[in-house]
Order: structure tokens, then C-alpha cells, then sequence
């Protein structure tokens, strides 16, 4: 496909690396970044360098920040008492949408999954856990994915952390709401009943 | 959905600026580009200001270039006495990747197109004209897209270039190669009667 010149040629093989972006998406993307006006397309450059260069891992909760600690870290309203555990930054702000939870959160970048060969020590644990000993936690609300890999996460964390004397829940499993109980699959109505309340 | 910090929020606003790319696919490739190492990002952000900034439309053809004229226009061994007139620079590359065109192009950039209010003076025609006093031309192939613009650009480009004693012709239409009589629309079905050849 050496049919385009040198620069447009590189600009579509870069973004055809890019995850979800196929060939023909590439070159529409790189024909319109040609046709966008010069301090847009800076705009676009700088922004993803400067994404990359400014954004580091918070020290404290492991989330993604330009500011060490985070502002969700750094904010004295937030009780630092409830921490809730999640998979990965997308969680923060999904869980950050719902404007219910007003307590901290631990990112832990990844799930315990030996088929992957992702073991413990590879996702952040261990901060989670000298974070238990350094702060005066009272809860620990285990936030991962209802997934196979998410719920083993859940159990090895809550059997390493019940020892320290701290409270350990796990978020609800059940038919998600607008869901309709005809479509929904047998382990989640199971799990549906399993966590049945009464009225 | 401030709840990602300045340099993501504004990194997933310049992505969700691109066409075709919505909010959800602005943000997976936000974090991709995060989790990318820093060369890869430099590689990326580079390719895109490079090819803004290098690619210019050539003198001759006004295909766009790093170079002019262009690597087309200044292969001596094509033969400058036929050119193909297309919309736009993906159709040079599409004619190309036939390996059946050795002749010369020129891109229009557009079609005539009087609903968007492009007249014949917003696409490259006065240039083309020029081209045919200067240079030697025998024939011109217009190969717009049999799309209602399509066609009658070419129909306003035969009425100004045959006068000229240029050989005037259109591509072909009728039945894609693998096409199915069944399923083609009745327009093309018509062109491709009017089109028979004997065998």
C-alpha cells in the first residue's frame, strides 16, 4: 500500500495501531487530520504527548493523575474511612458518575488471573495493603468486575484482609435495573436471589 | 464528566473530535495511548504533525505530496499523455493499487455540487484546463464516482475539454466483478445493458 507519500503513509500505519482502528479507519482519520487546520491538529499532537508525559500513578490509591496525591486523595470532605477497591481507572470515574460513594478509592491496574499469567504481586496489592496499616480504614468495599477472574480477585483480597480486623464487602450482583428477568443468564439470577432482601 | 483529570479529559476531547470516533472509543484510546510507552507516543504524536506539515498538493496534479512535483508526476517512464481525472486522493491510490493505470492523474478535490454550493471554480478544474494547453495530452479518462455530482462533473469537464480536440472518456459502469444480477439497483443494471460489448 506504498500508494501514499511518506508522511501520510506513517500517519495511517500509527493509527492503525491504535486498538478498534482498522485499515480503512486509519486512512480516513489520517486524510482528515490533512484537511483539519494547523492549530488543531498541534492541539491534537500536544494532547496526546502531554497525556502521556503529565499522567502518573497516584502514590496513594494508585489512580491515574497529573497531581500527586490525587484530588480525589487530596480532598479532606472525602471519608477516608471506606475504601473502595476497583479494577481500573475507567471504574473510578464510572463509580465517580453515580455521586453516591464519598469515600476513597484503591485502583488495583488488573485482576488475579493465572490463565493470563497475572499473579498477586502484579497488580497493586501490596499498596493497597500498607495502605491498611498506615490509615484508619473501617471498610473495604471490593469493587471488581463480576467476572470469573474479578470475583477470585474479590475472595483472595477478602481473605487477606479480614485478618487486619477490617470490614469486607463485595458490591451486589443481581438482574441490572430497565433488565428483564427472560433474558437475563442463570448465574446472575441466582446470584439475583442469592442476594434477595426483604420488603 | 470531569471526573478524569486535565490532561485525559482534554486528550479524550481532541480523539472525540475525529470523525467517526464517539465518546466511549475517545476514551479507550485515551487510555491506550497511556498505557503506550513514551516512543510510541512520541512516533504518533510526530506522525500526525508531520503529515500536516509536510504534505502539500502538487504543483501538477494537486495530488497531495511531501515533495513536488509529486513521485506520479515526475515518473518520466508514465505516460503524460493520457490522464485520469478523480475526487479525490484516496481514488489516485485505489487506481493505483489496480497496476493497470500508467498514465497520469488529477484530483479534483470535490465534485460540482450545487446543493453544497461548490461551483466549478472551488474544485481543481481551471488547473487541469491548464495543464492541457501546456502539456501534450491525448486523452482524458474521467473517473469521478457514478454518483449524481460524479457525473455531471464529468459532463460539464467533457463539454470544456473536447473542444479542445482532446479524447474525452468515461470508466465504465455496470456490475461489480462477483455482483449479483438479483440484488443490483435498476440504474446500474440499465448502464450495464447500455454498456454490452460483443464477444
Amino acid at each position: 500500500m506504498q500508494t501514499y507519500s511518506g508522511p501520510i503513509s506513517r500517519l495511517i500505519e500509527e493509527f492503525s495501531k491504535l486498538p478498534g482502528i482498522g485499515r480503512k479507519t486509519a486512512q480516513r482519520l489520517a486524510f482528515h487530520v490533512i484537511n483539519m487546520n494547523i492549530s488543531e491538529v498541534k492541539g491534537l499532537s500536544n494532547a496526546i504527548l502531554e497525556a502521556k508525559q503529565q499522567i502518573r500513578y497516584c502514590s496513594v490509591c494508585c489512580n491515574i493523575t497529573d497531581k500527586n496525591p490525587c484530588s480525589i486523595c487530596s480532598n479532606d470532605n472525602r471519608n477516608e474511612e471506606v475504601i473502595c477497591v476497583v479494577e481500573d481507572p475507567r471504574d473510578v470515574a464510572a463509580m465517580e458518575r453515580t455521586k453516591e460513594f464519598r469515600g476513597k478509592y484503591h485502583v488495583l491496574h488488573g485482576v488475579i488471573s493465572p490463565m493470563d499469567g497475572v499473579g498477586p504481586d502484579m497488580i497493586k496489592i501490596k499498596e493497597l495493603i500498607e495502605r491498611l496499616n498506615n490509615e484508619s480504614v473501617k471498610e473495604i468495599i471490593l469493587a471488581t468486575n463480576p467476572t470469573i477472574e474479578g470475583e477470585a480477585t474479590a475472595m483472595y483480597l477478602a481473605r487477606l484482609i479480614k485478618p487486619l480486623g477490617i470490614k469486607v464487602t463485595r458490591i451486589a450482583h443481581g438482574l441490572p435495573v430497565g433488565g428483564d428477568l427472560e433474558y437475563a443468564d442463570e448465574v446472575t439470577i441466582s446470584k439475583a436471589l442469592e442476594g434477595r432482601r426483604e420488603l
